[in-house]
C-alpha cells in the first residue's frame, strides 16, 4: 500500500481500474483503500480478504484488499500530503506482511508502492527505506544480509547501479574490484533460467572512460580487472566503456543491460524520456521486488490525479519476472 | 576540412550534396576536397577560390574551396585513417586562415570538421585541439584568453558544461563557485540579443542534488551561492536540481538550457537520442564557432559511408547563431 498519505493507495485503485493488477492483493488498510477508490468517477468496490488465499475467490472488477493484523487506527483520517508516524508505521507493517506472504509461497512477488522516509523514521523503524527493511526480512537469523543492487528498467534500457545514495565524492570511493564485480555477478543473475547469458555493458566513471589513464586511473587500476574476472567467471561482462555514449549503444540494442558506477550515469538515461515508464529492481533478494520509480509526491496525494503509469510498468515486470522464476 | 585522412572532407561533400551547405566555403586543400568528392556516386565539381569574396560568383551545385597559403604538399595521397603529422599541420593551417576570415568579417562562422589530437601534436601544434587553438587565435596581444564552455544541442536540449575533460575526481575540486558562476554567465549571454533571457536549470553534482547536504555539501557550499549571484545579475538560473531529472524536465520544456558539473551528466543525456543530430558549440569566443559531436572516425574514413547528420546539424546551428548576431 505504501504511505497511506501518499499516492500509493490511489495509484493502486487506477491500476485495478484499468485491468493492470489483475491477480494482484493489496496488503493494506481497507479504509485507506477506500478513500483512495472513491476518488474515482465510478470506484471500485474493494473485496476485503481473510486470508490471501481467498484472492482466488475475489469476484472480478474488485479491489482486493489483505489487511495486516495491527494496523494503526484511523489511517483514512490522516489528512493527505502530511508525514505521519502511522502512516509510516502501517507502510512497514505491510511490508512485514507482504514479505512473510512470499516466503510462505503465498504470494509470487512483492511490488512496492512508494513509502515516505521520514514517516518510517517518524515509527521508529530502524531501517530508512524499502530496500534495507526487504533486505533485513529476507536474512535468515545468524546469517550476513544478502549483497543487493537497484536495477532501473524502461522498455529500451536497464541499468544497475554499483553505488547510490553517497556523494560522488564518496562514490568514488566506494567502486571498488568487489563493488563491480559483486554488481555483475547479480546483474548477471537476473537472466532467466535457461536464457543465454545477458550482454552486460560496463561503463567507466571517468569522462572516456579514462582515456587510457589520461582522465582517471580508476577503469585500468579497478574496474577493469573486475571485468576480467567477471568473465574469467563466465559473466558476458564488456568495458569499461565511455560513460556518454554506452547508454545509447545499449538502447539501440548493443548490450541487453549497463552496470553505472554512480547514480546519476545510471539514472540520468533512464528518466530521459520520461519518468512514467520506468521500473525499480531490487535485484540480490530472494524474491522479486519492484517498485514503480517515484516517491509519494504528498503534492498532489488526495488530488485523483497522480499517474499509475510506472506501478503499472512495475506490477508487470514483477509478473513476468515471477513467471521466468517459476518456469 | 579538419583532418584529410579522417571523416571531415567526405562528411563536408555530402553536406554540399544534400544541399545543406549551401553558401558555405570549405577552407581546405583542393586535392584532399576532389579525393572525398569523388566517393560519391555522382561527384560534384570544385570550384577552387582565390579569395573568400569570390564565393559569391561560385557557380550552383558545386563545392568552393579557398586553399590558405602554404599548405603541406601530397595531402591527397596521405593513407586514410592513418595519424600524419602533415594532416594535423595542414588542419592547423586550416583553422587558422578561418579564424584570420572571420576576424576580418569574411565569413559569418566557423564550422570545423573533426581534426585528430594525435597528429595536430606530431605537427608541433601547440594546443591539444581545436577549442584551444580557437582560444588562442581570439587572444588580442596581451589579453588573456577569452573564458570558454562546451555546448552541447541538439533539437530538444541544450546542454553547457562546467567541467570537460578532467578525471572526475579532479572535476569535483573544479567544480567551484567561479566556474559555476561564469559558466551562468557565457550560457545566458548565448540569447540572441533582444530575446528574453534564457531559463537556465543548474544540475547538481550528488545525488539528488545532495538531499539537503546528506549526500554531499557541494550544491549548499558552491553551487547554490554561485545561481544566487547570477541571479543578482539578471541571469534566469534556477537550481540546483537533482542530475538524475533536470534534463528530462529540460526535454519537456521547463527549461532552456543546462548546465552541468560534470562532462557525462550533460552528455549522457544529449547522446542518449543518438549523436547523429549533436551540436558542438563553442560559448564565449568573439566569433560563432560549431562543430559535429563526433572525431574523425579513421575506422571507416575513406569508405564514403560517414554520416554528415552532425555536420548538418552543426552547419544550420551556425547559420542560425550568425543570423541572430547580425540581427
Amino acid at each position: 500500500m505504501g504511505d497511506a498519505c501518499g499516492i500509493g493507495p490511489e495509484i493502486i485503485a487506477r491500476a485495478f481500474e484499468c485491468g493492470a493488477a489483475v491477480g494482484c492483493v493489496v496488503v493494506g488498510d481497507a479504509a485507506v483503500m477506500r478513500r483512495a477508490t472513491a476518488l474515482s468517477a465510478e470506484p471500485m468496490p474493494l473485496a476485503v480478504l481473510e486470508t490471501l488465499a481467498d484472492a482466488a475467490c475475489c469476484p472480478p472488477r474488485c479491489v482486493p484488499v489483505w489487511q495486516p493484523d495491527g494496523l494503526p487506527a484511523g489511517l483514512a483520517r490522516l489528512p493527505w500530503g502530511q508525514v505521519d508516524a502511522r502512516a509510516g508505521a502501517a507502510a512497514a507493517a505491510c511490508v512485514q506482511a507482504a514479505v512473510r506472504a512470499v516466503q510462505r509461497r503465498e504470494a509470487a512477488a512483492i511490488v512496492t508502492a512508494p513509502l515516505h522516509k521520514a514517516a518510517l523514521a517518524a515509527a521508529g523503524v530502524p531501517y530508512p527505506g524499502h530496500t534495507e527493511m526487504l533486505q533485513a526480512l529476507a536474512t535468515a537469523p545468524g546469517q550476513l544480509p544478502p549483497p543487493v543492487r537497484m536495477m532501473l528498467a524502461n522498455d529500451e534500457l536497464r541499468v544497475v547501479l554499483v553505488t547510490i545514495h553517497l556523494s560522488l565524492r564518496a562514490a568514488i570511493e566506494a567502486v571498488t574490484f568487489d563493488a563491480v564485480l559483486g554488481t555483475l555477478r547479480i546483474a548477471h543473475a537476473t537472466a532467466a533460467p535457461g536464457a543465454p547469458p545477458l550482454r552486460i555493458a560496463v561503463a567507466g566513471l571517468n569522462p572516456h572512460a579514462g582515456e587510457g589513464g589520461l582522465f582517471g586511473d580508476e577503469e585500468q587500476l579497478t574496474i577493469a580487472p573486475a571485468i576480467a574476472a567477471a568473465v574469467a567467471e563466465g559473466i558476458d561482462a564488456r568495458g569499461p566503456f565511455a560513460p556518454d555514449t554506452v547508454f545509447m549503444r545499449a538502447r539501440r540494442g548493443e548490450f541487453d543491460l549497463v552496470v553505472a558506477m554512480t547514480h546519476d550515469h545510471g539514472l540520468i538515461p533512464v528518466k530521459y524520456l520520461g519518468v512514467e515508464h520506468g521500473v525499480n529492481v531490487t535485484l540480490g533478494l530472494p524474491f522479486v521486488r519492484t517498485s514503480p520509480d517515484h516517491g509519494t509526491a504528498f503534492d498532489i496525494a488526495g488530488c485523483g490525479t497522480a499517474d499509475p503509469a510506472s506501478l503499472r510498468a512495475a506490477i508487470g515486470w514483477a509478473r513476468r519476472a515471477a513467471a521466468a522464476m517459476a518456469a
